[in-house]
């Protein structure tokens, strides 16, 4: 678990919200941030479905939800903004979403690339102060997850 | 429960196999149709799950598993070769899967309005004769399928 | 898989029927025997709820759903009348459950040992000639299953 | 919610531990109790998986995970010592288990009586300074109810 300022988001294009999201205005709140891709199964059958539980469990003004559209591969299938509004509609993730921007030349997107993630779900928690705090690829248990964002929020 | 001649496979592009499949050719064998679109929740949490199955369990020379993607929305997220590629190869689906002909000017493809798709998932069998003997929108247990699968084997 | 007449069924008392069941009367159908323990974990959770998905799938003048409850251990636990037809009620389970006999001095109870039943849970398979034609220990998946009876039911 | 001093434990036997356990001796750790008949199909598929999750979750020193075996119903089926013991050691339940003190005449045992549980399972949280702090009937998620006991956690 790090304990440093959290990167900004790099976002070519926001779903869902009508202002873009900026980190440093969640200030106050604990963020949970989903990055996935869509063709990616994992992403589908557990991460994004938690994410959803996440915000129907917590208040808005304790937790917000964000999901993270990281593309390293398929760039062709999963580039384009109309298939994952469509993605988005079909699995009714009503959270914000963001595409994270595409690097000039290499694979990675920008975000991705800032956190050091290593694929995808990864599950990112951010404190009230704006430190991330939590950052894990793969699947985790609901028990525990919960646990982690109360705790989070019990922070004064 | 039909009973009469399975339409013609019209499909603008196949995957998993070096030949276009036609019906014709497989007289003699069951045959397990799964419609689906890759951005259809139903058909990637159950429908392509069972055709997986299914092509697990039964021998292939008594039953053959194809795809057929029936784009019948969101035709700009769904509608490209580079898109499907890249779900079968995630999802790791084996079996051979074409596209249902997009038709000229209407909204439904070629092959699901000659059978008379209502939606997707559809499930469909067609018996050792080339007749249609089963076309279900929605799911179905295993337990049922397994069953109905063998007894259209079995028949003479 | 065995070919060879199913050893008759030795049972102290009968759940869920009017009259003792003897297989010879069932001679004509497919009978499925699930062989349980009511404190054997594997047999909750799997082998009775898919033994009561068989009964609901099949109709009865094919198949016959059989419990037949084999205690090998917990004997003071599990042994009374009074504890099983508690659990028939909770579970729902409606079909008809034989309290497999008890052996003289071992711990292997009459019918178990007749058929040389390896635990809990243990599915069986009797054809309609009475032959015995499947014997498996542990689980098993819905669509095999579902397969395998039909294919017993098609056999004249 | 309720925010009283929570009723003692009434117990006649218990398991899993040398000691009785007394919740005045828990004072300073936030207390899961987890009530539970062995032949309720709700505790045994839901109830009691989920408090092993919290007691593999949780220090110790932060929580204790307690069984309730509240009969009162079938009583001649669940009464007995054996039969409970046996259960615990099938479904690998390392937790202390106490027995619900039978009452002299009516069907409901003395602790069930006196937190007034509707029935099974019933899953109750008392915090650190021993009072009651959630009793609820019936099945919870496991998001929520991480975060219910880190919040209990983090009270001082």
């Amino acid at each position: 678990m790090k304990n440093t300022p959290a990167p900004g988001l790099q976002v070519s294009h926001w779903f869902n919200t009508e202002h873009p999201i900026v980190l440093t205005d969640l200030l106050g709140k604990v963020v949970l941030i989903e990055a996935f891709q869509m063709l990616c199964p994992g992403c589908v059958s557990h991460g994004l479905p938690q994410a959803l539980r996440v915000a129907d469990t917590f208040g808005r003004d304790d937790v917000v939800v964000l999901g993270l559209h990281t593309v390293f591969e398929h760039h062709e299938a999963q580039g384009t903004r109309e298939a994952l509004a469509a993605f988005l509609h079909e699995y009714r993730i009503h959270f914000p979403v963001g595409i994270d921007a595409p690097s000039a030349a290499g694979s990675l997107p920008r975000t991705m690339s800032a956190y050091g993630m290593q694929g995808t779900p990864t599950l990112i928690l951010i404190d009230r102060n704006g430190r991330l705090r939590k950052q894990q690829f793969g699947s985790q248990q609901d028990l525990a997850l919960g646990a982690e964002i109360m705790a989070l929020i019990k922070e004064t």
